[in-house]
């Protein structure tokens, strides 16, 4: 085998075999394959995409690529929920103790930011004393007794994927379908979890800005899952605003806690108990979506999902305290009020422009290196809707730099008032078995 | 300027600026944009192509990033010809003494070859002596001197391209238009000649496979030549059986001799006239191509296109004498007739059969490193349209290895031989101005 000629039979539109895509990534991972040839077939790619069958040759290669997560011993419904990363995005610090409270069990392994916001990681990183990097052994331990376990890689999942990611991210190869629901199942699929529930956020603030490329992508990564006898389903959310409120990692915490405590935004939290009811449904924990939802507020206006929080905090080193005490959290040195410039309606809160002016304030990362403020970020206090009068607050801006009007400016222009009256964002657009 | 969003942005179709051009090509050559941007540039351009604006762009900086040969001091119509290559074609060595001896001026800058059989370099070389690598001052004063000089490259030009060659060939890129006519181009006007005469080649044997594309790429350099103020044409010819009868080094530099006599294989004898009356048209020195013909014809038959040869072989440090004595050439210690296995017509003799039967003797290379052997080679004895019995030659196999018996099979079967009857190969397809 020639590695020009599958590119060039990539690049002719023909189907590469599964033998050819393990030569590939294999001779990729142990550096036989060069970077300038595997970035040509990436671009190939790019613009061929991948057949279903080469979708999952990638994802097996890749998968093979690293260690696997084995939770057989675990027993119980294993679960795993996997967002495709968006502004606002605390999905995780919510629904995880959620789930671990109505009966499955979440051993989750997320990843650190590198965008606009921080990622699941670094925002737990808010709570002082938490660790993440737990021992493959202290993960399995936390899950067996707790039920529950956020935590950073214990071992070196899909290795080829990250080497792809890094070449990708520098070569323009990033947005393709095939290569995006590979690398994502990749992971998830090595991770363990036997039931996967997957959020891929659309619009402004995510990588998928249309809903039919949104669909797509939803649909190449079930069809993954369901080829690696995982039971995998896709929901489909709106992410052209920020979800919740809260954009910044310690602000966002605070939110996952009043959410966990049955306050927190309405779209946040019903998103939660959507995302929640689907994994308690598709376990057959609950006969269907009414039950779900029964058994979900239960444990909230019970205490048990924030109990289930606490509990992991304690077993990952941290301060407990912190959800009843925000201030024990890292806290913004400076508050901002942007209002609005004019009375009407927000028909728009653009999550991309919320998303970076909250990463100028440093609560994201530009590169792989840069440190992130913890502390800082911006609440949107008007979502789409809403009725405003001039004057009405729209943001509040947490910064630590004293010098934030351009951030002050953009989180205001972020905001498109009419005259019109505008409805309600719809959050969940779509769902994918 | 960030070579990622260049590469995202001629992957979404939109057109490069000068600056942008530069920027890259400039950047790959000094060695900080590394090959793994370029390879998945290279890529996303045989997907997008370039527009013609992009093409001149990419010719100028690539022609800016070596040395530009300066013949203006040599003064009479300098004319150049470049043929994208294909089976048997020795045209050059026959053209230039033709053009020398009609009263305009060769500088020739070759190549060697890296394919079926040799280039124009490995050809001459086959000439006991001759030397092709002339120093800028002998090769400028030989061409004062005859009006005419063939050799190897005096100065680095186009140094961009040779970098970017290396790395298309080795990731699935040479097929682009864009990238073909701006490598072809950049080499060209750094040859420094006026007028400027393409030979695109079509069909088996060479690189273009059908005539459309054989189109686009001979008004794609047309047009860049245009741009840069240099008269340019473009001839479309027959690849699809081999140019003449002769394939392999000094097989073709005895045919090309035999045409400077007035003799040769009609096709290829038609070829030289043909391009040669372009030039003569093109630079005004005849006022049409009857004229030109004539011209031609005359000295041919006077034998001052042979002196010319003759000229060029001495200066350049060559026995003359092999052009009335063949055995002084590299000879094959082996002589195999291949002959027909049917009566009937013959319908093809496929080009690229034949120069992979050619290499496989040693006529050719597989890599930039391997030695060629000049004796060896083919000779076609029966082309498109002629009548064969059982047992006429076919061709003629010239081996230094005495198990020639896979080749002469290959040889065989590149005929086709039918029962009904077949016309000639239309040489000559179109000509773009």
């Amino acid at each position: 085998m020639r590695t020009v000629d599958l590119i060039v039979k990539k690049k002719n539109g023909e189907e590469l075999t599964a033998a050819e895509i393990r030569y590939l990534i294999d001779g990729y991972v142990k550096g036989d394959i060069p970077d300038y040839q595997m970035s040509s077939l990436l671009m190939a790619i790019c613009f061929r995409d991948l057949s279903p069958a080469e979708r999952f040759y990638l994802t097996e290669a890749m998968l093979e690529s690293g260690a696997r997560i084995d939770l057989s011993g675990l027993g119980g419904f294993l679960v795993d929920k996997h967002s495709t990363g968006g502004v606002g995005d605390k999905t995780t610090l919510t629904l995880a103790p959620i789930l671990a409270a109505c009966g499955l069990k979440v051993a989750k392994m997320s990843g650190r930011g590198l965008g606009h916001t921080g990622g699941t990681l670094d925002k737990l990183e808010s709570i002082p004393g938490f660790r993440i990097d737990l021992s493959q052994e202290e993960f399995l331990r936390q899950v067996r007794d707790i039920s529950l376990a956020v935590a950073g890689q214990t071992a070196e999942v899909a290795v080829a994927d990250k080497k792809l990611y890094a070449l990708r991210d520098v070569t323009g190869t990033i947005d393709s379908i095939g290569l995006i629901s590979s690398s994502i199942m990749s992971k998830k699929i090595a991770s363990g979890a036997d039931y996967i529930l997957l959020d891929v956020k659309v619009g402004a603030g995510a990588f998928m800005k249309d809903l039919a490329s949104a669909r797509d992508l939803a649909a190449a990564m079930v069809d993954i899952g369901r080829r690696f006898g995982k039971k995998t389903a896709a929901v489909i959310t709106d992410m052209s605003e920020p979800l919740g409120e809260a954009v910044g990692n310690a602000l966002e915490v605070i939110e996952a806690v009043e959410t966990l405590k049955g306050r927190g935004p309405e779209d946040f939290r019903n998103l939660c108990r959507h995302l929640a009811a689907e994994l308690l449904v598709m376990t057959g924990k609950e006969a269907d979506r009414a039950g779900a939802l029964e058994a979900i507020d239960k444990v909230v206006a019970s205490g048990a999902a924030l109990k289930k929080f606490r509990e992991m905090i304690i077993y990952q080193g941290g301060n407990p305290a912190v959800t009843d005490d925000y201030s024990l959290l890292p806290k913004a040195r400076y508050r901002h009020v942007v209002t609005s410039p004019e009375s009407g309606y927000v028909a728009l809160v653009n999550a991309l422009e919320i998303g970076r002016a909250a990463m100028r304030l440093g609560a994201g990362r530009k590169t792989k290196d840069d440190k992130i403020d913890l502390s800082v970020g911006i609440t949107v206090k008007a979502k789409t809707g809403r009725k405003v009068e001039k004057g009405t607050p729209l943001a509040v801006i947490y910064a630590n730099d004293d010098d934030f009007r351009e951030v002050a400016e953009a989180t205001q222009n972020a905001f498109v008032i009419t005259k019109v009256k505008t409805k309600e964002k719809q959050l969940i657009l779509d769902t994918v078995y």
